[in-house]
């Protein structure tokens, strides 16, 4: 079997896994779990860990030049190994993320479109999840509920920051850090998007002054092309 | 009568409703009504939503399949039903915004600033209404009077969130994710509109540097054509 | 005299008197003026405000349409009544403005890095003056000296909005308004010039590929030219 | 020995004695120094300063016009002069980006996002260090660790400032303003790199609707003057 047999063979187990996992982590940290119920939640999402290490060790050893695999790669290791750490689980988003990014459409500006709404409110509720998760309980924390941890979110990615609820452990700064990158590049997306919009209907207002196409180009060549023969019938 | 004429009847009365909508709403809350004044205002309210959802009707039932225009029509549905929340009612500005937009004037780049302006001044202007309606009165919120929800409004649109005045209550703050993205949007406009005003300016310049149009094209497509007729002429 | 002689000479006249209105304002405000050291700034600034009310009544009377020019010189009636407000008076910066929009280098790109860096300090520079004027000394205010103004000025232009200073009177606000417009406006020349550079600069990586200028098509025509002069010749 | 000759000798241990003073200052003020470490720490930085101090003097010396290099190296002036004071001396940041401006790959857009990354998190680390060394021990500051200073410089470069950590310094906000700029620059460079590439994507959907290119200018002529020379043979 080849690697990219494997890799379209398990394209949407993958998919399904990492849907469970969200599902699982939202489910332990919103209804902050105890006992048993912990245990289930803990269970799944070690499960749906488990499947990403296998298709992580897998793909390493059906790459043909395992070596060169290994090293463009790394960041395929990173979202299997550091999801043992607990808080860095919301780095499986990045799987969900390349889920969206397949099933956006066809045109190329309504896909960004569909993709910066679909990336930022994943971003927002991932975000608010393992803040909740880090900050709830400790000593000076402002973050206790989950509407309270998305408002938060919704805060920091827009870079208003009114600062009634500011994260405190290292943890939820570290996520806040993430929101705030993703913030800059979401506004970015966003207005690129409208930029690339603008510029073009700026330039149909006037047709004849619209830059010359390569289908134009290819009609004149046409045209050359007939005089040339016409040219040669005379000659000959 | 068809789906569009009924459209083109409608459009000046709709209009009218949204913006005697708007005034009503505005006069409940700055004034902060009571006895027979608020049962006159949310009695304006409720026709121009009538009017609204008598509007939706009339549409769906004039539609040639029913099904499809309900389908591709959710977001009007939204703005019909969403109202009668109390909250929501600030979605209505999205009809005033479909005004504003065929108001604004003929090149493309002077529409967009007037938009822009126009847009951004309603947003403000409702968000801060929807605001007070939902903070005033409560334990612990800030936004007491109409000048401090249109500061705390330009505060949380341009992204500066000093945090001197925060949404406390759920809506308040369910208003302020509205307007944060509305500045988003905002900003990205802003941008992308000198973004292309600059580009242009750039690359005027140098004229023989700028690209080649397709009326220059016609016209060497001209100069082969009288070629070949030439051509053909001789060969005659 | 026409009006653009009138104006050719008062060119020089007017900038000198914003200049020396900066100075005065600057000086009343941050030296926080009183007895005849207020009586002389005030007195330079009444100065400088008659000298524009000369001029917009003279640039009046000799325009030919006088109506016209009227309507289409609000603006201009704006910055020469609201001065008279005190705290509008900052509005006298757009003078400034426009002596630097001259001022700025022949490059386009160049001139609106100048305009920019210009622009954005005068726009501090003014705002923080006026957000001084208008909150020191009024009970819960903040901002007592220029260097907090200045630091505030900062804050709220780069929509970073710490909070630890914050306008609380309502000329105060209505100055953090004009200033977070500016840092949006900014923000989006910044942005639009940049990206206008990297499109230049993505677009000139393969000489080959780039967009056919006027120059090459013009080249081509006098080819065909050629051709059609060599096919007539021989006709003859 | 000519200026380019000696700038190419001295271009590698310019670089290792700005990166022996990032880490000796970043020593200094993250173990909060004192007694003989201090002066280790100290000396390192006073001898990497004298270097840069003599290669401005060799390099003004070796200048075929000297008032003219002079006044068109101010900013060089200012880098090795300001040091001596100690806040300014995050100023030799500017020197190790301009190694990292070289040693950015080859791609045009590639460059842009290390230079972005490298300059943002240098940026980030330095600012944090000079505020760290400002604040610390100050009545009424904040920023005590060097955690807290990093997050504190995330809060300002993003623009989110929360407000629970604000400079009270001067030194402290000279530094957050110029994370500020600094922040509004990298926000307009990856916005700018973004729209870039959508406005390339978008132009690429339609292969007969891009913009003609030079090549197949070039190509054309060559058709054209194939003709004129099938002309001439015939005309032999």
């Amino acid at each position: 079997m080849t690697l990219q047999h494997w890799r379209h063979l398990t394209e949407w187990p993958l998919t399904a896994a990492a849907a469970v996992f969200l599902v699982a982590y939202a489910w332990e940290v919103i209804g902050d779990l105890h006992g048993s119920q912990l245990a289930v939640a803990e269970t799944v999402i070690w499960i749906t860990w488990a499947v990403f290490l296998i298709d992580y060790f897998v793909c390493l050893a059906l790459a043909p030049q395992r070596w060169r695999w290994f090293y463009t790669h790394l960041f395929d290791l990173a979202i299997v190994v550091l999801p043992m750490l607990r808080p860095l689980r919301l780095l499986r988003l990045v799987t969900i993320l390349a889920i969206l990014q397949r099933s956006a459409g066809a045109a190329f500006r309504g896909r960004v479109i569909v993709y910066v709404v679909g990336a930022g409110g994943l971003l927002i509720f991932t975000a608010a999840l393992a803040a909740l998760d880090a900050e709830r309980g400790m000593p000076g924390a402002h973050i206790e509920t989950f509407p309270q941890a998305v408002w938060w979110a919704f805060e920091t990615i827009s870079t208003v920051g009114y600062g009634d609820y500011v994260p405190v452990t290292e943890v939820g700064k570290l996520v806040a850090v993430g929101l705030m990158i993703g913030g800059i590049a979401t506004l970015g997306i966003v207005t690129a998007t409208l930029a690339s919009w603008i510029v073009e209907r700026v330039a149909q207002t006037e047709i004849d002054m619209r830059a010359a196409t390569r289908g134009q180009i290819r009609e004149l060549s046409k045209q050359i092309s007939e005089l040339k023969a016409l040219l040669d019938e005379k000659s000959a």
